[in-house]
C-alpha cells in the first residue's frame, strides 16, 4: 500500500460534548519521552496522579486512580466490580447515559429497575425514593450526574442521602462533571464513581478516573463469583495501583503524563474558581442566547455549566448549520442524541474550552451561519448581552 | 494539598519487555492540538489507520482496528465476543500470556482445555493435534505466538492449518510479535488477533489493534446470548469504526495520532527490512552473550528476535545488577515472571529500540555491572563478538 503523508489535525475551537481543547502544558506532557510502566519516577508519578485524583473528587478513597480506558471503561469497571448475577439495582435514566448504565448493569446479570424522567427534565429524590420502598433489596443505586446527552443535572446529594440511608451503594457518573462544578463524593457518601479525562480536565480522552469507597471495596472483595473481566478486575487493579505494585496490564504512559500535567492544571487554578468559570461562562452564554430568543432546552434550575442543550429554532436545519460552524468557523459543536436529535445544539464549555473568548465566538458565528441561512438574528445584541 | 511539581521523566534507554522507544515523529503526533472523535478529519485518519494496521497484520479483514485499551483489553475483546458460557476451548499454555488467556477465557464462561508445555520451551502442533481429537466440539483454539514472559515463539503457521480442518477458530496473541517478525494473518488461517501498540510497533502503550476475520465476525454476530462487555462489545464497535460512524465511546484522539505516526514508521521501512533489523539484533545480542558464557534460557530455534530470555549467571544477584543497569546507565531490562522470576533478565529489542547502538550499550553496561558484583567477564569479547 502507499504509506499515508502525516496527519496534520486542524486547529479547532472544541465546543462540543467533549474532547474540549488541552492546555499547552497538557500537550507537551505527552510529547516527552517514555519511561517504563514500572520505572522507579512513573511510580512516584502514579503516586501523584492518585493524590491529585482524591483532591479533585473531593474523596479520602484509598482505591481512587485512572482506569486505562475511556470514560465508558470507568462505567463497566465500576459495575462488573460491584454488581453479580441476579443482584438488584435501580439506574436513574433521563438521557443516553443513564441507558447506557442499565445496559451495562444487565449484561452483568442485575435485575434492573428503571427510574425514569423525560430527557431534559431530572430525575428527583421521591422517584428514588420510591424506587427504594419498592427495592428493599437493592444492592446498588447508579444515577448520572451531568447527564451529557440533555445537559441536565441530576440532584445526587440529595439523592445519595436516601441511598446512604438504605443501605445500598450508590454509584454516580461524573464524567461531564468532574472539574466543571461540585462533586464531592464524601460529603454526597457517593460508594463509587467514574470520570473521564476529555470533558471538563481537560486532557486528551483514553483514561477514565474512578473512586470507590471501603464499602465499595468490600463488596468486590466479598463477592461470590469472579468478576466477569479481567480486564477491569479491581482485585487485580489494586495489586498493580497499590503498594506492591504486582503486573498487571501496561499502563498507558503518555497519558497518565497528560493526566498528571491535566490535574496540575485544575489545582493550580483551584477547584472553586473553576467552578465560578464555568458557571459564569455558561451564564453568558445563556444570557446571549436568550437575546436572540434561543433557549436551553434543559429544565430551568438543574442545567449544566459546562454542557449546554441549545434548541434549535423551528424551520432551521440542525445539521447544516453545525457543519458550517465547523467548516467556516473551525467550531465543534455537538448533534443531539437519540429523541433530541435535530432538535438541540449541544454546546460545551468544558476546562479549557470554558472561555469567555469562545463563548463570543460561538455567538457570533452561530449569528452569521443562522442569518446567511435566512433567519434574521441580531448578532450585536446577542453579543452585548453574553 | 501541596499541587506536585510538573513531571519530567528520565530519558531511558528501553530494552525491557515494552514499552519500548518511541520515534521521535511519534512523540510528535501525540502534542498535536485535539480535534473531535467525529469530526471528518479524525474520521479519515482512522480509515487510515485501519487500511495500515491491515498492511501491517498482512490482511484483508475488514475488521480491523485498535481497541481503545492496552493490549490485555484486546485480548478480553477478542474472546468475550468470540466465547459464550458452555463453549469448549483449547488454549496453549507455556507462560504467563497463555495463562491469562485461558483465565479470560473462563471468565466467560468457556470450558477450557489446557495444553501445555514448560516455560522456555514451545507448544508443538502435535500437542494441538492430540487436543483437538480429545475434544471435537471446540469452537476455539487460542495461542500465545510471541510468548514475552519466556522469549519463546509457539509454531503458529503449522498450528494454523491443524485448527483449520479442525473447524474451530483460531485466536493468537501477537502483542510482541507484531512489527518485529513475521505476522501473516490469512496466511495462517488466524480467526482473531490482538496485539499492543508499545511493543515492536513503538508507539506508547494505550491502543490494542486487533484484526477478525469474516468467520469471527459470524460468530459475533450468531450470538444466543449478548456479550458481557458493553465497551468490549464488536456488534456496537462495528458501527463506531465501521462507516456508520454510531456513537459508542470516545475514541482516545492523542493515542490515534500516535499509533497513525508508529505505522507510517513501520510502512515505511518496510516490514521485511524490519524483521530483518530485529533478527540481526537478536543475532548480535545473542553473539556477544555467548562471549560470555551466557546463554538464552528460551528453546534453541525458536528464539523471538525481539525479547532475549537472557540466563542470569550462578551467584549473580538478578535485581541488584537490573537496578544497576537502570540507576547507572539508564537502561531497563525486564525481570522473570512466575516460575523465571530471579533466573532471567528479560532483554527486549523492539521496534525503535532494537539497534546495534543499543546492543552494544546494554552488553558494556552489562559486562560492567557483572564486573563491579564481583564476576569476571570480558567486555572486549563480547563487543567484538556482537
Amino acid at each position: 500500500m502507499t504509506t499515508p503523508a502525516p496527519f496534520k489535525p486542524p486547529h479547532r475551537i472544541l465546543l462540543g460534548p467533549g474532547p474540549s481543547n488541552a492546555a499547552p502544558s497538557v500537550l507537551n506532557a505527552l510529547a516527552q519521552p517514555l519511561v517504563g510502566h514500572l520505572d522507579p519516577s512513573f511510580i512516584r508519578m502514579m503516586e501523584e496522579i492518585k493524590q491529585m485524583l482524591r483532591a479533585v473528587f473531593q474523596t479520602k478513597n484509598q482505591m481512587t486512580f485512572p482506569v486505562s480506558g475511556t470514560g465508558s471503561a470507568g462505567m463497566e469497571f465500576c459495575i462488573v466490580n460491584l454488581i453479580e448475577p441476579g443482584d438488584e439495582v435501580i439506574i436513574a435514566i433521563n438521557g443516553v447515559f443513564g441507558t447506557r448504565m442499565a445496559d451495562v448493569a444487565e449484561r452483568c446479570g442485575a435485575r434492573v429497575t428503571r427510574v425514569e424522567a423525560p430527557w431534559g427534565q431530572v430525575i428527583s429524590p421521591a422517584q428514588i425514593q420510591d424506587a427504594l420502598l419498592k427495592t428493599p433489596d437493592a444492592k446498588l443505586v447508579g444515577v448520572v450526574h451531568a447527564e451529557t446527552s440533555t445537559g441536565v443535572e441530576n440532584p445526587v446529594a440529595e439523592i445519595g442521602r436516601l441511598v446512604k440511608s438504605s443501605g445500598a451503594l450508590f454509584l454516580i457518573d461524573t464524567v461531564t462533571s468532574l472539574g466543571g462544578c461540585p462533586v464531592k463524593i464524601d460529603e454526597w457518601s457517593v460508594d463509587a464513581a467514574y470520570s473521564g479525562t476529555q470533558k471538563c480536565l481537560s486532557c486528551p480522552p483514553g483514561l477514565s478516573p474512578v473512586t470507590l469507597s471501603e464499602r465499595a471495596m468490600e463488596a468486590a472483595r466479598n463477592r461470590k463469583t469472579r468478576v466477569q473481566s479481567w480486564y477491569l478486575d479491581v482485585n487485580l487493579l489494586a495489586g498493580y495501583w497499590g503498594s506492591e505494585r504486582v503486573y498487571h496490564h501496561t499502563a498507558p504512559i503518555s497519558m497518565n503524563y497528560a493526566l498528571h500535567a491535566a490535574l496540575r492544571e485544575v489545582l493550580e487554578e483551584g477547584l472553586e474558581n473553576r467552578w465560578r468559570r464555568h458557571r459564569q461562562n455558561h451564564l453568558a452564554l445563556k444570557s446571549g442566547l436568550a437575546a436572540i430568543k434561543i433557549p436551553l432546552a434543559s429544565a430551568e434550575g438543574f442545567q449544566l455549566w459546562q454542557l449546554n442543550a441549545v434548541k434549535v429554532p423551528d424551520g432551521v436545519d440542525e445539521a447544516a448549520i453545525r457543519t458550517k460552524l465547523l467548516s467556516d468557523f473551525n467550531i465543534e459543536v455537538g448533534a443531539g442524541l437519540g429523541s433530541l436529535k435535530g432538535k438541540i445544539w449541544r454546546v460545551g464549555l468544558m476546562g479549557e474550552s470554558s472561555s469567555r473568548e469562545n463563548v463570543r465566538l460561538f455567538l457570533s458565528a452561530l449569528c452569521q451561519c443562522l442569518n446567511e441561512s435566512g433567519a434574521q438574528v441580531n448578532a450585536a445584541a446577542a453579543l452585548a448581552a453574553a
